[in-house]
Order: C-alpha cells, then structure tokens, then sequence
C-alpha cells in the first residue's frame, strides 16, 4: 500500500497550516481540476495516464531485452532532464547500491548503467574510456531528436562506433516520437532499433515509457510491476471527491498552502537512501510543469527543494526549523526494510554511545524522522508523509504516478498549463544563434545586444 | 584567477536586480560587517580563516597519510552534514569522475573513497559487504562524539573489526576535537590514531581541517595547494572596500536581493560536473549558517538551491525564467577544460545535427551558461557569474574559502549568528527521548503529546 498523510498539514494540528476552512473549501475548486485533467485526458492529450495498461509499449521493451538479454556489459544513455532523471530513479531504488561497482556476478549478468545527462567532455572522456565498445549498448533518448546536448553526445558516439567498425544497429536504440523528428528517419533509414515515446507523453511524464522501461528492463528491474503499482494509482484517482484522492490531497494542500498560508517553497524528503533520486526527478516534474507565466500576468510556481533524511538533519532542516516560515515538507517514510542491522551494545561507560546499542539502524533513521516531523510541528511547521509498505518495483511505480497525477492537478488549480516549457526557448535560441545554426541571427543579434559584462563589477 | 562578475545583479542591467542605490548605499554596511567579522576571528573563535595557514593541521594529515601509503585499497568515511559534504566535493571536483569505480591503475594505487552519510542499513550492508576488512581503512569524523549517526555507524564498524581480529588502531582513524567529546578519550586509551578539528571550527566550516583535508590526502589530492587557493581568498577578503572584497560583494548582493528586492531562493548553478557536489555542499553552508530565529522574532534565512548546467536547463530553468521573481542564480563557468572532444560533422541534411558539427563539447556547454544567463536577464532575472580558470586544487580551495567568507560576512548582515545550529536540537532531542536515551524522558513525553496521525487525514 501506498498512502498520504497530512494530519500535520492542517491548522488546528500544525499552527502554520492549511486551514481546515480551506481545506474544507476546495472541494469544488478539486473536483474542477480534476474534471479538467480528466477531459485532457479523454481528448487524447494526456497519454502518461494510459501507459501502465499499454502492452504494445511493454512488449517493445520487453521483445528487446528478451533478444539483447546477454550482449552488453554497459549501456550508456544519451539523454538530458526527463530522458535522464526518469531512467535514473528507478536505477537507484530497485538495483543494489552502486550498482555500476558490481561485478557481473553480483549484477547477476545484467549489465551496468551509465548516465550521460550533461555535456561536459570530462565525464563523456571518462566513460567512453571506460567501456568496451563491442560490449556496449548506447540509449539516445530524445523526442524530437532536437536536444541539442544529446545530439552532440549521439555524434561523438556515433563517430566513435562508424571508427571501430562496429554495426550501428547492434549498437544504439533511439528512443523518439514514433513518426516525427531527427532520429526516426536515421533510424529507419540505418537500421537501428527504435522505441516509442507516444507523441501525447511529454519529457517529464516519460518514466513509464520506454524512456524509462527499456533502461529499467534492461538491467532486469521488474517493469510490469512499475506498470502495475502506476495503475493502481491511476485506479485510485479516478475519484474526483478529494477526501478519497491521495494525488489530489497533495496537490490541493501544496497548492493552498502556497497560495493561501505562503509556503512557496516544497521539500521533498525520503528517509531512504535508494529514493533520493525519486527526489531530483521530483523537482523536475514539479518545478517545470508548474513554474510559469499565468495568463493573468502572474509568476506562479512553487519551489520544489529535494532532501534527504536523515542526512540534510545535518544540512537544511535548521533552516527548515528556524527560518522563514515558507516551507511544506514532505517525507516519504517506508513501511519495512529491505534488510537490517543491529547495532552493537559497546562503550556502555560513554553516554553518547550507549544509549544506541540494542536498537537498529533501521529504527534509527525512522525514529529520525518521526522525530523531525514532529520538531518541525512544534513550531507551527507543517509536513505530509508519505508511506510506501517496501522499497520495490510495484510501490516505486506508485509513488511515481502519484506525482505525476498531481502535478496534474496542480497545473489545473494554478490556472496554468502543466505540459508546456516555453520558459526554456529563448536560452535555446540564443545558444542556437551563438553557436551559428542557420536562420538564428536574429536571435545573435538578441544576444548581443545584451549589457555586456562591465570590467567594474568584476572582482 | 577566481572572480566574480555581478554585472547581472544590479538593475541597471537587469530590471529585477539590486538598485546600483541600495548597492552603493551598502558599502557601510559592508564595512561594519567585515570589521564584526573580523572582530570575532581576532577573538578566536572564527577558526576556519586560520586553517590555510595551519602548517601544524596540514602536517597531522600528511604524516598520516606518508605512514599509511599503500595499505589501504578502501577509505570508508564515516560522517554526516559537513564531516560528509565537505570530503566529497573535493573528491568528486578533483578526481577523475566515478573514482570508485577505477582499477588500481587509473587510480595510481590511490584507495577508493566511500562516504556512508547516513544510517541507512541498505547503504551500510552494500558498502561492508563490498571491501576487504583487511585492506580498509575507516575515517570517523565527528567533533563532538555525539553525532547519533556517526557513532552508530561507528559501533556496526568496530564490531566488524572485532569479530576480524583486526588491530583497531590499523583500521580506524579518528577527527575529532582535539580534547573533548566521546572520541577522544577512545583513541587515547586504544591507541587509535586520531586527527585534530580545532575547537573554533564548526562542522560547515571544516572542509580545510582534517575532515576534508585528510579523505583528500588519502586519495592523492594536492592539499597544500587547496590550501594555498584558500590563502589567498583569506588575503584577498582582507580588506572591507566591497568593491575590492569578491566575498563580500557576493555576500551583500546576496542579501540585499533577499532584502530588498525579493529575491529568497539563491541558486548556485556550476556549469561543470565536477563541481556539481560544491553545489550541495554550499546548500548547507548558506541554509544552515543563515537560516535562523532572528533576535527581533523575525524568521530570516535564504533557501539555497544546487543545479547543474547544462542538465538543469531540461529541468528547473523554465521555473528560474518563469516563475516567482524570487531566485538569484550564480553560475560558476571554468576558463580552461581540462580536456575537450570536438563534436563530429555528420547527418550535414538535418538541421537538428548539422549545425553541432565543427564545435566542441566544452564549447556547447560554455555557449549554453552565457545564453542562459541572456535568457535570464533579458526576462529581469539577476544572476552573478564565478569564473575560475581551471578545476584545480587551488581554485577548488578558493572557492570553497569564497563561500565561507561570505557565509560570515552574510551572518553580520543578517543579524544572526551563522555558527550556530540552535534549531535542530529539538529533533536530536525526540530521537533520544523515544530512542530510551537516560535522561530525556520529558522530550519523550513531550514528543507523545503531538496531535497523533488521524485517520480520516490518511488516504
């Protein structure tokens, strides 16, 4: 089971809170927004809802794996923001720690997974002197085939691939649009195997598609139970009566307590080591769906700000204790551990040591955070937790969708639109202009009329 | 060179900037600032500006280092906060990148580095699982001795090397004060080497003490040069004209954007990956030094955001361009690459690909910082740039000595005291009370007189 908590939410519990007037009241403003996502939904628009049922995806994944199982050593993904964050949630929750560090053994034969998500030449030297390219899989993920820090990568491993004589088509796989952009036509063209991502699933909605699944699937995670968790989400939140909601409790109490008591800024904090990526890719989805320029004019757009416990005790959470009172946290507690140690009763003499023997480091860290829960509440400081029973596929699944859901439904309720990124064009374009891509001199010319770095503010 | 171009900040540049009035009417304020900082560093109790010229610190770490050469193939850290944050950012900035997962060779018979900075069991398992008692060495860093995690980690280790028959003193190292807390008095009376954290040097200000110098030494970093950077940030900030003084500009821009201008969110966006752990490192230095109860019952504090260029521009940059008018980002760019890949010249009929061609990977990635930083502030958002011309020992010390400076100066600003951590104690208290610690029932029973979780508040 996967479930929300949000005692600590409301008012009368936590003095900085919601308050249970308007908790109360946005029943019909939730029942709105989830009609509107609904009717998206139906017109075709919002196809992440439909890609827990959608065998054909599946079966792409899965018909791909069956026939690679065995060839590769590494697979190195090509791919930037969603491409890269969705991929490396699941890695990072459902793998054992580290997992690139195994040996193959340990790995049980499936191979390693390396993460190509930016540019910079030192780490692209790096891991392309470090695999062996016949034992290598390249996964280029881009929609439309026009990121340009993917297709820089794709180049210079395509360069690399044509030098070692190797045939592209057992080396790479485009994950892209089915019909449209730069890498269908390669691919249709040279013989290289290509995944979907359906045309109404955008970049941060993507995890549940082969842009997450084949990743997943080919280091041997458990992709129909992804599948499943995510639709017993999307089975729960066919409700539009809130109290019965748990997507669109959160989304409703993030949004009023933005918008209603000031809280701008949106922790989201696991106390487990394997989802604190589950927390990076959050801020993606959060922040790029729900950052924007209302059409009345507004800014709007929370703050999403990942943690982890019980590490950032020790980071942030003074700052979330004793500062301004702008902040909702939300943990993500789990029911049961994978695995447990015992600490030891040693140094019975020294105070600061004792008291730990006899307990575990599992109940350490819970005890943790029930304990920071209930510091932040003491000083009128609201949170939510979320509890998913284990760490596995069904519950990782889950949890993902849940969040999409609600982001969903917190573009509705801001008034604005989720599923758009027009802030990102205008650096595009200057990057386009600078670099010299023809039909960009206009956005050169843009460019360089900017103020210019002044030697007198250059310390 | 390390320098700081806040060209972007003022709003003669850029319309939502600081006003060149309020920055020109900050000098005095700057100016008593510096002289309260400097006031409590003659004092002694500001310990970190002393550490670049530690000879007798710097000689702990290398002697330990020059006797134990060669018998290590795995370090394992044990800490948490700054004792974890602050060994990793030099780690990751001045290795080559995944460190841990080269041979022998490529790391020049250098030990891998692990940092356990939680309590996590799964964590813990994997990592105990994976090295050879034998052949390992376990750095405890805690000042106090009292650091829960720490200890707990401390207690599964030691239990380990018992059970191993492994001499203690050979596996174990000690940081800690250099009298007081639980760990002193161990390695005393055990005989286990134990390295000193001068008792004027908190946590967050550690990184040039033993607990960042000695993980560095271990794994063959130059320290004396990251001391050497740092020196010269500590000579550079010596003087209190801000225009002259590149901490204390970052530091009153900072805080005037907060203050005057709406500006709470501060993002530091290097667009490098080795740097990319600075960022988080910086995150508890700005959000722990700063967020705080203020003496007048005002909550302050700015809530700093890590990101990384070029990847976060398929992430939290459309929030940046469209969002709340409430961020200031500081971009840090690097002159000089320590290595580059020309992006190959192929598939010349696809506009998406052909205009990469001829260019190369550090060149797209600096393209993308400065069309970025247009983009911003041609939308009226600020931004400053820190520029160092390489990733080496000294920028990365200079760097990291800019921040702490800063962090200082701001502190003075803010009207708080940023060496403080007052509000994290209640927390550490619960832990104790429901962890049955002597002593602290009453947080026990104040704990249990919490609003319980509701049920009717649980989906």
């Amino acid at each position: 089971m996967l479930t929300l908590d949000y005692t600590f939410m409301l008012s009368d519990a936590v003095p900085g809170g919601v308050t249970p007037a308007a908790w109360s009241g946005a029943t019909d403003a939730f029942a709105s927004a989830h009609a509107s996502v609904t009717a998206r939904h139906r017109s075709g628009e919002l196809g992440f809802f439909d890609l827990p049922a959608d065998a054909s995806l599946l079966a792409q994944v899965t018909d791909f794996v069956a026939r690679t199982r065995a060839r590769y050593r590494d697979v190195v993904l090509l791919g930037i923001g969603g491409s890269a964050l969705g991929p490396v949630a699941p890695r990072n929750a459902l793998r054992p720690p580290q997992w690139n560090m195994l040996d193959d053994d340990a790995r049980e034969r499936w191979p390693r997974l390396h993460v190509l998500d930016n540019v910079d030449p030192v780490t692209i030297v790096a891991i392309l002197g470090r695999v062996k390219l016949p034992d290598t899989l390249f996964v280029v993920i881009s929609k439309s085939g026009g990121t340009a820090e993917t297709m820089a990568q794709y180049l210079v491993v395509r360069e690399r691939l044509v030098a070692a004589q190797l045939p592209l088509g057992d080396h790479l796989v485009f994950v892209t649009d089915p019909t449209k952009g730069a890498l269908r036509p390669i691919a249709t063209a040279e013989g290289i195997p290509a995944l979907d991502i359906p045309a109404n699933v955008g970049g941060r909605f993507s995890v549940l598609s082969p842009v997450g699944l084949l990743p997943a699937a080919l280091v041997g995670i458990d992709v129909k139970a992804l599948l499943l968790g995510a639709g017993d989400i999307v089975r729960r939140t066919a409700t539009d009566r809130l109290a019965e909601n748990p997507a669109g409790a959160f989304a409703v109490l993030q949004w009023l307590a933005d918008t209603t008591a000031g809280k701008h800024v949106h922790v989201l904090m696991p106390y487990a080591d394997p989802l604190r990526d589950i927390a990076s890719w959050f801020v993606q989805l959060w922040a790029e769906s729900l950052g924007k320029a209302h059409p009345d004019g507004r800014h709007v757009g929370p703050t999403p700000v990942p943690a982890l416990g019980a590490t950032d005790q020790h980071s942030q959470v003074q700052l979330f204790m004793e500062g301004p009172l702008d902040k909702t946290v939300t943990f993500v507690a789990v029911g049961t551990p994978l695995v447990d140690v015992r600490i030891p009763a040693m140094h019975a003499d020294v105070p600061d040591l004792a008291y730990l023997g006899g307990h575990s480091l599992w109940e350490l860290l819970n005890t943790e955070r029930r304990a920071t829960a209930g510091a932040l509440a003491s000083r009128g400081r609201p949170s939510a937790t979320i509890e998913i029973d284990t760490i596995d596929a069904w519950h990782v699944g889950g949890l993902m969708m849940l969040f999409e859901v609600a982001t969903a439904y917190a573009g509705a309720l801001y008034g604005i639109n989720a599923f758009d990124q027009p802030g990102v064009e205008l650096g595009k374009q200057f990057t386009y202009g600078i670099m010299g891509r023809p039909g960009f001199d206009a956005s050169r010319l843009a460019f360089d009329a900017l103020p210019r770095p002044s030697q007198d503010r250059r310390i």
